[in-house]
């Protein structure tokens, strides 16, 4: 059985820099006809300049495929000439609480500071992209932050607010509740609870924040994504560290599933008889929400086995050494 | 300021086989006057011989020190005649739900087995210590075991029952609920919540069976142990796992506590205003439940500051590297 898809798209997606973009970015390059591009490098990106050169090294590193990075600005508070000089280089702004994930140190402290921004994003029809996590305990961090969701909705009724990366079944009813409001679901999150993160032995390659939740939040983020949501997109978070980032006294977070997101998600749909759901789930619904059109490219996935290898150079993909059911047979380009 | 502690006690300790237990024994054997062993060696203690040699291993290897080892068998459904037989070389049974927990394979898998056991033990007196998780989702396994526990304590109301390794207030409600029920406290669980193990980087080292629960949970321990429970009594769960098995893919659990474990509890009563309820609970409370009287032994701690090692041969402990303000300053033998 072959599965094609149009233009296939991860709508959250981390390609490093140098050795580590040099051997994540291919891979995402290959399965997918774009990607939007995290902003949480060492340096944020958060000049034109830093921009165009991060675009550039992408391009550079990806220049064998067809490959859109849709790049985003790590979110500061920016006055409205910078914001119309950017607009057009960029998908959307995307912002950090301070400290609440991997390289996010210079993130937002004070919420009451951002609203002269998304005041001039919402007028220039910037979208913003959020990691919606307060600073409480671990497992009420998404419950906790959408109190702040709830007050952008309320102040900037026609601002595009794209909920990145959720994982609770209350985030699922926000996205429900509010047309302006999209969100990006993962892979780990649409397959893993904490128990298979600590319930076991613990597990650091399946260690990433948000954290994954409870079986009643996989539920409802399957029970969306499976009925074909109209405002719930594919974003990876592929996030990879080197082994020695993961297996150590302080485990880096981030799941790296780039190399097996395609064939994992074909597996899950067609588990859950909703293969006919998965084209607007990695493409369709980005596209509409974001009004994009990515460059023509097809990817066609075959039911045929596909053995994870256990590294990419030094980083372990998720589904490591296991082999999956389906396996990408060609990214044709068109 | 110097601080005497007489026969402190361990209620809860894995000593291992082989070098591991050369390399921790000896630790605990300086620092506490008796300790109840763990029975879940790769080959459980469910024999008397078994019993025999692991105590004649233990005492060769702390033969320097006054140390007591206060044996424990690995539960099953036993006859009459054997637990007629082990009682006087026993201080307990301890009862493992099978898979829970490490080596725990051979444990019970259905509780329906277990009541004829319970009958000669209660008869016997035999105390019954119990690994009280369900194999439901993690952080929710302790309070889901406590109707297992209830009809221990229903239908056995003369059995000594010892909750180990209490992490929540629920079960902090249960021992104060119940007078034939004793309960051991660990001090990473007087110390830390789940945000310490997942909420920043991962902590391997942080991570053991039962987990870290939320800030409620440790408040509700430490108000009960820092009021002077006359249940409550401290076992360290000391577990240690040499390096490689937990910075790795699949992390074992377990926390290595011993070498930190009194100059720690000094500190945090301490800080609690409450070094006056140290003594019971490191000590007192235990000889009381259980009725033992332990080799006369003095630990003599001073507020000196001591230098964690980062390693003890291969096994990082709690707190490594890390100076805490008490140290021990002698066990002095009476």
């Amino acid at each position: 059985m072959i599965l094609s898809l149009n233009t296939p798209l991860d709508m959250h997606l981390h390609l490093r820099e140098g050795t580590m973009m040099q051997n994540v970015a291919p891979i995402s390059a290959a399965c997918f006809a774009g990607a939007v591009i995290m902003p949480n490098l060492i340096s944020p990106v958060d000049t034109l300049q830093k921009l165009f050169n991060y675009r550039e090294d992408i391009e550079k590193v990806c220049k064998n495929e067809i490959f859109e990075p849709y790049m985003t600005l790590f979110f500061k508070p920016y006055p409205r000439e910078f914001l119309e000089e950017v607009r057009e280089h960029i998908i959307g702004i995307k912002l950090y609480p301070a400290g609440i994930t991997t390289q996010s140190e210079s993130g937002v402290t004070d919420f009451n500071m951002i609203e002269p921004t998304l005041a001039i994003m919402e007028e220039l029809q910037i979208p913003l992209l959020v990691h919606g996590e307060s600073d409480g305990f671990v497992l009420d961090r998404e419950r906790e932050f959408l109190v702040v969701y709830r007050r952008i909705v309320e102040n900037f009724p026609v601002l595009h607010v794209i909920m990145e990366h959720i994982t609770t079944a209350d985030s699922v009813s926000f996205v429900d509740e509010h047309d302006t409001v999209s969100a990006t679901v993962t892979l780990h999150h649409l397959m893993i609870t904490l128990d298979d993160v600590i319930g076991g032995l613990m597990q650091p390659h399946l260690f990433c924040k948000p954290i994954a939740k409870k079986p009643r939040d996989l539920q409802a983020l399957r029970d969306a994504v499976f009925m074909g949501h109209p405002r719930i997109m594919f974003g990876s978070d592929s996030a990879p560290h080197p082994q020695h980032k993961k297996e150590c006294v302080g485990c880096a977070a981030g799941v790296f599933t780039a190399p097996v997101a395609m064939p994992l998600l074909a597996q899950i749909f067609e588990e859950a008889d909703r293969l006919d759901c998965l084209q607007g789930f990695v493409s369709d619904v980005a596209c509409k929400r974001y009004a994009i059109t990515p460059p023509a490219k097809t990817i066609e996935l075959e039911n045929k086995p596909y053995r994870v290898p256990t590294l990419f150079n030094n980083v372990r993909p998720f589904f490591a050494g296991e082999t999956l059911r389906w396996s990408i047979r060609s990214p044709a380009r068109i």
